[in-house]
């Protein structure tokens, strides 16, 4: 992305900036939706942290709705490829690394962009329902290779938890990842019958 | 509660209602809340649907944060006594019987408050937390009743089951409850040892 930034743009405040607005706005999001939350947070903050004018901004969103959709869509766009796409682990490695997240894991985006936005026709609560497809995909390939018995279950399994720990977390303000990881651990073994390929 | 309600008081269009504003004050937010959530209900909407004045509103409720927490206190106080205080069923069906939730049932409105509110210190936040602390220690009184191994340690883990469930089932806009509940039958199975008193 970085290396496609050719233009070099003014901010309201006429400083050079390196980056385009539409990147700016969308890292704005990031923080503001993550900090205080979607509803909470208006286009004027959100032009005023980017360093655009809102005319600006609405030639690159039409609508909030769209910048909304368009945070969730530049999120994880390769359902973290850092844990499924890991060649030193095994599957059955990797399925367990997907609970291993930093304790100060903020709660999942998809989740707050669905609680937050109350319609579920709303496109990015379109876009949170596709990753969270996605992610559960992710993990059911992961255990058809870890030779799990019923990889669609499994899959599903281990994706509730961790949207469990997510909300969790958020609501007792701890981690619960770890609960969660204890869990997966059992599932996985009571799935994958020894002797499978990992 | 409505034992108590001797006083018939007016309306904003001076009708005569049987319920008391405080009460129809904490009905419409519990709607509210509900249908479109916490940041998107303004006070003025709420005494619409409530058919009180806003000075009765305030005289009820010095803060909209105020009446947050209220409505999160008054939903379920005493914590699903429906499952958890079923003498037909063993300790066992209980715990199971807190997966049976209607299709249709909302998102968790703790976990909702939790994430819309954005501030752990908030009194609603607060409330939220002291449920779900709550609803845990319910489980895990159960899973001791039922003989199990580490009742915390399995109240912990279904308490997180419920909330993943709730959490997927708001994302995917269908529900997860029987995901969790068949995680549910595998944990506890392998947290009560056979001969266990239920």
């Amino acid at each position: 992305m970085l290396g496609r930034m050719t233009v070099v743009e003014k901010g309201p405040q006429g400083r050079r900036r390196g980056r385009g607005a539409r990147e700016r706005i969308l890292s704005a999001s990031e923080q503001l939706f993550r900090d205080q939350g979607i509803n909470r947070t208006g286009m004027d903050q959100l032009c005023a942290v980017a360093q655009v004018s809102k005319r600006t901004a609405y030639q690159h969103f039409a609508t909030k709705d769209e910048l909304v959709a368009e945070y969730l869509r530049q999120f994880d766009p390769d359902v973290m490829p850092g844990v499924f796409d890991r060649t030193d682990l095994t599957p059955r490695e990797r399925l367990l690394a997907a609970f291993e997240l930093p304790e100060s894991t903020p709660l999942c985006p998809y989740i707050a962009a669905a609680v937050e936005l109350h319609d579920p026709e709303h496109p990015a609560s379109q876009c949170a329902r596709d990753y969270k497809i996605a992610f559960a995909a992710r993990l059911t390939e992961t255990a058809r290779e870890a030779g799990a018995e019923d990889p669609e279950q499994l899959g599903e399994q281990l994706a509730l938890l961790i949207d469990g720990a997510s909300a969790r977390s958020r609501v007792l303000n701890r981690e619960a990842f770890s609960t969660a990881a204890a869990i997966a651990a059992v599932l996985i073994d009571n799935a994958i019958p020894p002797g499978a390929t990992a």
